[in-house]
């Protein structure tokens, strides 16, 4: 398959070509990069001296990449997407967008936490997270790649939402990622020395993840669910650990939360159970698109505590986006995906 | 004043040593450690290296020490305080202690977490969080200085809990420290490549410092309150952040909410109020004795969440312990601690 | 093949299993550790959880591991694997030594260093640095895989000895290493909050990395080499750089040096030449077997300083075993080891 | 004294206004920064919240800030100090400068390496470097505040050029810096996930405080030293460590070099001799003034190597400023600057 990849001078673009690049059924047509067109992709990212030195295209020649490539990653800021898919909507080109643009099954939901318009109202697309729509991203036009926060707590909550073992009004999820979540633009709280050996909250009650989050687990739980969301920044590069917390339901038991979980994702590839009173960690994870899972009962307080691992910009952006790809392709699902995670 | 530390050596000893040397109203008469008596401290931490070379004693001249000194610093593992206080309960000497032998009203309740028997059941001690527990401080024989963790948990829901803002039943604080927070033994689980660029979870659900929370929030509020304790590792030295939920009660505002916290620590040195909205950061009182408090409304779950830091050896350790020495002795509570914190 | 890993859970044991798993022309029969034997490896490292759940053997069964397998890696500490080999020596199955005990043509020069008497003085063996030593390799029975440091020490200088560019005698190499260069024992001086935020020295001018790159440039040169060698460690997980100078001899020029890079290496698959003027960083070849070179000339001074970045427990342990392992076997020397740094 | 920092905002000004805020013999005056001017620097330092929350004033004040000043110390890029220098030249006000702009003899070394051309060129100005230069500076109107890399560089060779005992011809210094020295602009280089885990060097055989140390060095010399100077950025806040090379002339001992350590700095305040042998780590001088040293001699290569050790914000910046300036002001050379490291 000829794929391209639009911003590709993102961590998550980079990331996507580092992994892309070992596909064994992709071969990359182009990239782009508005800051950086015209010069090498090894250049702008010297890890990918002499393993490719491809420059960089402007989005200026996007219809013709469109109708050059199979399939389009797209890693750009928020607005940019729809206009693109808009856009290329009657060429064949199939499109894997790895922000918001096409998450959400009712714009007007991004468009009160994004504060855009949104372009592309009627845009077929469906949500990219393999292991909940995977049916629905077999035939898709448009996949709106999950995000990486919403990947690790959707994924950590969705056997016990769907069993309807908690309170659902009692969720609380407490996140902490890497700075890579972040981006790459230089600013000063991302400099260095402002966030080594520091750590804090930030986005509490409003960041967008939230909605996303809702979303997938009222689909699951066919009411809608509002929650409590808070993210965190590691002095770290990599790695998110959700920290998800919920009371149960009466009469709901420990052995009921470890069924709810096998019963979910014992055949799943990328979902490693760790088990009851298992401690994931994101290190266990790094540079892999496993997502691992614990869980814990407080019998105190009734509570079932799940920790949830990925690494943000693999299972929970490049490697969940080739996921997709396969799916969307017929090809095995974890086809040039299957890295063993990097330890220490 | 003369005093002396028993268990200089642990991070918490010697973050005292290093504070007790520039107290302009203390001399530190003796200082000890099993694993290295009759070495220098500035052999065991080169940190002190011409600034302090006293070499360390044994516990074996425990009575000794007692007599010669009007205060004991006491940082030495569960168990052991409750020994010396025991022994040298005659003595005028008065004891801080930096570990949770003296922290509880209920000894069993300590016996229950801790799985060792208490010894000194009938010690006048009191709790050591010096915002709270002032008044009984002052006159204190012995004084169970507060835990890390929960100084920086009580802080933050103190406020809330006195005027009754929220449902009690459903906190939870999700809290991560630095790793000098788990003591100097070398143990695999803080190998350094272990922990570097790696975030986790631990003690879900039991650990020690839940019921120590549970008891100053109980006092304050009249009735035995319950709650979720869950504590992080995070890759770097110091600092403590707990993320802090609750739902408010029916009616209540996000302006009651700011007067609860006016109310109760506007005059508090140590306590600084960075008010509704703001986010704390570990490095913003690192190496001070502040602890620094944010708190925002949440709308939409109806929740408060509050931010809380603080440096865990200086507020959380051993600025606490001079903290409630000071008041012990009638000096000014901030004599000798009102460093300014280091940045970055 | 069949290959068996002796020494499994060291970090350089298991970065080889890591990178065993996905070659395609291998199969890992045997992995061995003394301090987890009967558990599995994914007990050890929980990165391999359902990946590889073999248990971990002891070496008493070497003998039958012997037989069992063409290969065998170890990952010793000094002084085992000479005993392996020596007992093993009649059987057909090839060695690959990750340790020293097989690094040095005079084992006089191993005695001294490691202050351990040579068990197996007249083997047959070949040092393992697949850039200079390709041709005795292929059929070597034992090849003894060059050291961390080494290997970009080496490298870095190789060219400059052996076009006589240099003085030999004004060789300064000082090299610095992130932290897993120094193994899984949980030890004081690389506890977590030890070395976090903190850079030091070690193994000033007693370093035994230090007879090997006078070995490899020796042998280059044609005549005894003796030269200053300092590591350093780094608060990092992974990576060395090593900062090369030396004093050009009268006449030479900067053309003369890029000639010389580009003689010995334009070929060399897992040498990257950034030139001169260039800057590698650890993290563009980590997760990688690339060596990434840059050179400057400081025409002050008349010295050429030469940087050289890999990822230790790759170019400079596992990946580098498996390039040996490449060539005694016949096959591409990048199988199964070409993979695209990971950044960031 | 009234003092006033111009140039607060950037790291070397806010350590400075830490430390003057806590000396007994200093009333801080004015702070000012131009990309701040009227925001309080609690606003942009929220670490002196409640501190000091003092409105931040614009350069267009500088001849009514010094006319209401003692001294002024002065924390700007390169080329606007001298401006700041000339204009007030015939007030009162003394100047202490953290830049460059009045470390050189000859203005004309300052104008080649940092391509400015000189505004002052006939300033009566010292070398801020205390233990150096002390009698100069007690009376100096303008004192240029040694750089962060020269102190601990120069500090380590100093005995060694003044007794002789080294072939000067033969200087490499191989320094590492952590990434505070690179100011708080936020520039991509600097960004977090860029940095973290990574290891490199920089302005090889360009950088330039390479004139810096070989002024002072040939002063105590008495004739002009050329030298090797490579930095290099660790990822961690603080610290400095210098390694420093030498061939020992021929004869020459360890005891010499032992002795000449001790005649030189057997009473500096500020300088540990940690001794032979020893290992100085960047922690181990945290938060504090001082410098601490240790050497090692190589008998096989001849040489001598120096490990120094400083804290770059300290006594490479504002902690070697108020010496300067104790020692300007006839006060104890220590007050206000004798902080004990702060460990771990």
């Amino acid at each position: 398959m000829k794929v391209s990849i639009i911003g590709a001078t993102g961590y998550a673009g980079a990331e996507l070509l580092r992994l892309l690049l070992r596909h064994p059924e992709v071969r990359v047509a182009h990239i782009t990069s508005e800051s950086h067109a015209g010069q090498s992709i090894s250049y702008v990212y010297p890890h990918f001296e002499r393993i490719m030195n491809q420059p960089l295209e402007s989005l200026d020649n996007i219809e013709a990449i469109g109708e050059d490539s199979d399939f389009l990653f797209i890693g750009l800021p928020a607005g940019y997407a729809m206009t693109i898919g808009l856009e290329l909507e009657k060429l064949p080109v199939r499109i894997i967008d790895l922000g918001a643009d096409y998450r959400f099954h009712d714009t007007a939901v991004y468009e009160k936490w994004y504060k855009i318009e949104h372009a592309h109202k009627d845009a077929k697309c469906v949500y990219g997270l393999a292991e909940l729509y995977r049916d629905a991203i077999k035939d898709a036009k448009i996949i709106g790649n999950a995000g990486c926060y919403t990947t690790a707590s959707i994924l950590a909550l969705a056997p016990l939402v769907k069993y309807g073992l908690i309170d659902t009004d009692s969720i609380v999820i407490d996140a902490k990622s890497g700075v890579s979540g972040a981006g790459r633009s230089a600013k000063l709280p991302n400099h260095f020395p402002e966030l080594y050996d520091n750590f804090k909250a930030y986005g509490v009650a409003n960041h967008r993840h939230t909605p996303e989050i809702e979303q997938a687990l009222s689909d699951i739980s066919g009411k809608p669910i509002t929650l409590q969301f808070t993210p965190h920044l590691v002095p770290m590069s990599r790695g998110i650990l959700s920290t998800c917390y919920a009371k149960l339901k009466d009469g709901e038991t420990a052995e009921r939360v470890d069924g709810a979980f096998q019963a979910m994702y014992k055949d799943e590839f990328f979902i490693r159970l760790r088990g009851r009173n298992a401690y994931p960690e994101t290190k266990y994870v790094r540079g892999s698109n496993y997502c691992d899972l614990g869980w814990h009962i407080d019998e105190r307080t009734n509570r079932v505590i799940v920790l949830s691992a990925i690494d943000n910009l693999v299972k929970g952006a490049a490697g969940q986006a080739i996921q997709n790809f396969n799916i969307a392709c017929g090809f095995d699902e974890k086809l040039g995906i299957d890295m063993i995670p990097m330890y220490p």
